[in-house]
């Protein structure tokens, strides 16, 4: 037991963790931490970010946290939404699936490159981290093989990885969450009284209701970060981020009983034993070493130490600094997920869930979300900014985006006269509720394009402060912001109106890929300082982790402005979303009805 | 007295009317009637149409209502709402004014440019009529001549024509409400209990009370109609649908006591017989002849009969064929003007008005209105159509709303999943409140400009079914609709959702120049049958009035869908609209302060 910042919180799964490994690997790993301790090199480590679209690896110098080399593997079969590879079968809507070979081609890709690139040997190379968008899951042999790479099963949409914003599982969410209300489950409460359709149970369930067949031939349902490290190091490890956060485990109880599985449906009831495993290793941890097979794919010595998967947001965390409660870290993108640290359980309305040793090993780490804030700006500019402001951004040599920007900036706060509640892809949190849909108000005759664009981010800068004014309230506090992905880079407008909005200073990242970064720590820290890395995340954290030195600060009298605003945005949220007037669930359930008769009639 | 029909709803007006006129002009009136008599040819008429950017001259033969030609003059300075012309003095925002010279420039270019393309002898014409949009006023001294055109005056914007939609007489128009509230007006509820500030009292008062110069400057206050007629008449006549509709008087009570006006400001309490006069003239009667200097602007002969003004909107209701009850008129354009006749008076909430003789002689004309429709569509078009389907367009060789409405057809009614309010200018009936605002609702990441291109025709539609069922509710039978106006013609697809969302068939005037036609059949009228036109706008609307064989029929299964959709629509109406969440309301607050604020630090 080397590290013990991690033990202090994971000492248990730890040692159980490794008791599972066979004796050959757990003597290979002694003898390379011995070995590469006698370099007295600069040593390396290599964070791998699977994300939704395509795979990324940075190789980072372990001292000084410095970023020497990226490369990306676009996934040959990206999001599979429409029509599975290799055949003509077609997927419903709501679905979005994944092929699990893209993940191990960018290992095949992205390792060699970085490596190749920097000239680094790979014998500095002391470990590898990874991390996964979650809850990505899909059904495995009992050797790992997925079933969508058995010829008899590849044709079956249920055979392939589930991607975390497949929504298809609302279905089995409703009734994840009715059965647990009617049995009183205490966990529910974790998840602000909530399962979400994107979490694992929720796509389990879709595969024992619609392919019965698949779930009977899986022998293992597994989360696609740890499949990863499965497939670098031949152990089939579980690890506490996702198990906490996407699949109702916690440290102290453990899974939901099985009674309660066998409610939901009576082939469930040993699932946790037969297809998943008790066995949850905390974040932090080491999960094993790179096989002979996988050093072939990436260059990498055989023996190398991986870390316990992780998840792309809460791996960011330490990687933006925040190893402590207080500042809350926003991954912001596509979407937004905020996360911070508590010293204790708090049960808080809407969060996406609370687990201990969920983020950094000893605190409770709570995340919430927004499910969409730049997928919004995508959609704005794509479907609804007219050409006059592309043709004045080609003009410019400008971004459409930073055109919309420099428009909207020279609005003053509620000049625009718009209100929008940012529910375009539903509501995370608070709310938890995907049936929700944007709402702008405010239109008139005389609306322009930045104003809207505008009054989209002060919407998302809302939808914040509704999770931070929530957190706040009951007891975990947020007294400042760190933002990290690709929104801060680009907009510094959004970061003024956040700042403005939720009246907390933000700093951002020095990173521009905080999570390959934060993979690349915990890969140090699997290493151990014995072997030129680190015994915690924490002194990880000093050392490789950084802030730009810009810090958005309020504006009192823009704060003044959107505090009204806030309340007007509180007063619609509550009204629209806590089923005052049900009307967009209603407009939704018409949509269905409306598309469903279309189709029949062949149209 | 030769037309009973006229005669029968405004018998004593027309003989003051007539009293008011000199000896001389009403010897050469029966001259010119004598001698046309004896001409067996063809007859014809033409009607002038004054629009919010240019005058429409049509000619029509008088035994068909077939239109041999048109003529358009685009006003040389349009709708003046920056600056003033040949002055760089600006305007306030909300401000809408128009030079009167053009109203001059249309006679001269049009009126010559008909005669011209049909050949037809100027003997043959035997009546002109005007329509205009109202309200639209100016100041002018005794002679007729607008202040605007006096040298010193010039540069002064309340000295120029306040077109319809100068929208800067709210304030005034509030102290009109709340004083005749207080005082307990009881024809305050013969406009739904609400002025609008387009209104003649709402400009009025803002010209006293900004620029009390200019008021006392004014020998007389004028619709823009009225004056036109004057000018080619040499005759000042005021008509009954403007002075009904836009200036509070009735042909039971006048206009509102003396001390009311006191009430509002103790130097309006003479308006009326300092500014205005008593003696309004009803529709369907004859103003006067064209003067000698009138016939060297139009080519037309001096003595030929011009019609008492009317306004666009209501000359056209005949034009549609309607001259009784129970079938409603929609004038579709850049906004929607409701008229429907009624035997009885009748207090519907939120009418812009009911006039007795303010439509057809003998009937109580009502009129609603919708403030912003097709400018709704082409906000959008401009505002919020991406670039692809303006290529599209282009490549179809279609309009884009052509492309768009296509698009839309495609979708059942309910599968956008959008909900939209139709306020973007403000709502006019039944709500009668300017600060409401457009809103959108039930977007997501896979919105279409399409859908929302639908979901706003969908929402112009449930507005006027809000204006039908408050009459049909309140006694004034609505079973049929007939459409004319620029939108009809363009949008098939437009009218089936109006046929479908009001469940009233559909049917569209032949004509596409409805108020021209009208005023052309209001020309004929005023001629009088002896002169070869009619007696009675009943007379002339069976035979120059025609429909399109095409009727819009509502479709059971659409009509189902779309009362779902209504009653979502009517809540969030209510509860916004209706004082429940006066959120519309702040945001227009606060837009004004922070357009204000931002002004002031010269940004």
């Amino acid at each position: 037991m080397r590290r013990p910042g991690v033990l202090a919180g994971g000492g248990d799964h730890d040692a159980i963790g490794a008791r599972q490994r066979p004796a050959a690997l757990r003597k290979r790993l002694r003898c390379g931490v011995l070995r590469e301790a006698k370099v007295g090199k600069r040593k390396y480590a290599i964070g791998v970010d699977f994300g939704t679209e395509s795979g990324r690896a940075v190789l980072v110098e372990v001292a000084t946290g410095k970023e020497l080399a990226a490369a990306v593997y676009p996934y040959q079969n990206g999001v599979i939404d429409e029509t599975l590879p290799e055949s003509r079968v077609r997927l419903d809507h709501d679905w979005a699936l994944q092929d699990p070979d893209d993940y191990i081609r960018t290992f095949k890709r992205t390792i060699p490159a970085v490596l190749k690139k920097t000239g680094v040997d790979a014998a500095d190379v002391i470990g590898v981290g990874i991390d996964f968008t979650a809850c990505t899951m899909l059904p495995v042999k009992a050797d790992g093989t997925p079933l969508c790479r058995l010829k008899e099963l590849r044709k079956h949409p249920h055979a392939w990885v589930k991607l975390w914003k497949h929504h298809a599982a609302q279905p089995e969410a409703d009734k994840i969450n009715a059965t647990a209300r009617q049995m009183g489950e205490s966990w529910l409460q974790r998840y602000g009284g909530k399962i979400s359709s994107e979490w694992f149970f929720s796509k389990t369930l879709q595969i024992l209701d619609e392919a019965p067949k698949i779930y009977a031939a899986a022998d293992r349902l597994i989360e696609a970060a740890d499949w990863v490290v499965w497939q670098l190091t031949g152990v089939e490890t579980r690890n506490s981020c996702t198990a906490g956060y996407k699949a109702m485990w916690s440290k102290q109880d453990g899974f939901p009983r099985d009674e309660y599985f066998a409610a939901l449906d009576p082939r469930l009831r040993g699932v946790v034993d037969e297809k998943l495993s008790r066995t949850i290793v905390p974040i932090g941890d080491k999960a094993g070493e790179i096989t002979a097979e996988a050093a072939r794919w990436t260059g990498l010595r055989p023996g190398t130490a991986v870390a316990v998967a992780n998840v792309d947001a809460h791996v960011s965390v330490p990687a933006a600094t925040v190893t402590e409660p207080g500042r809350m870290v926003m991954i912001m993108g596509t979407s937004i997920c905020h996360m911070v640290l508590g010293r204790e359980a708090r049960e808080v309305e809407g969060m996406c869930g609370y687990v201990e040793d969920g983020i950094i090993p000893g605190l409770f780490g709570f995340e919430a979300g927004q499910s969409a804030v730049g997928d919004i700006f995508a959609w704005f500019v794509d479907e609804a900014v007219p050409p006059q402001y592309h043709a004045a951004a080609r003009k410019q040599k400008l971004d459409i985006h930073a055109l919309l920007e420099k428009e909207a900036a020279r609005l003053a706060p509620g000049e625009s006269g718009l209100l929008a509640l940012d529910w375009w892809n539903g509501n995370r949190s608070v709310l938890v509720d995907v049936d929700l849909t944007g709402m702008l108000m405010g239109a008139t005759l005389a609306t322009k394009a930045p104003e809207i664009y505008r009054a989209l981010i002060e919407a998302t800068a809302f939808g914040t402060r509704t999770i931070v004014d929530a957190l706040d309230k009951n007891g975990v506090p947020v007294n400042e912001l760190v933002a990290c992905g690709g929104l801060p880079e680009k907009n510094a407008l959004l970061m003024q109106i956040y700042a403005d909005v939720t009246g907390r200073e933000i700093r951002v990242t020095a990173s521009k890929q905080t999570p390959a970064l934060g993979s690349a720590m915990f890969g140090a820290v699997a290493a151990g300082a014995a072997a030129g890395g680190y015994d915690s995340i924490f002194d990880a954290a000093q050392k490789m982790a950084r802030l730009k030195p810009k810090v958005f600060r309020p504006v009192p009298s823009s704060q003044a402005v959107y505090d009204r605003l806030y309340s007007e945005y509180v007063g619609l949220h509550d009204y629209l979303g806590r089923g005052q007037n049900d009307v967009m669930k209603r407009l939704k359930a018409i949509k269905a009805e409306a598309s469903e008769g279309r189709k029949k009639k062949g149209k």
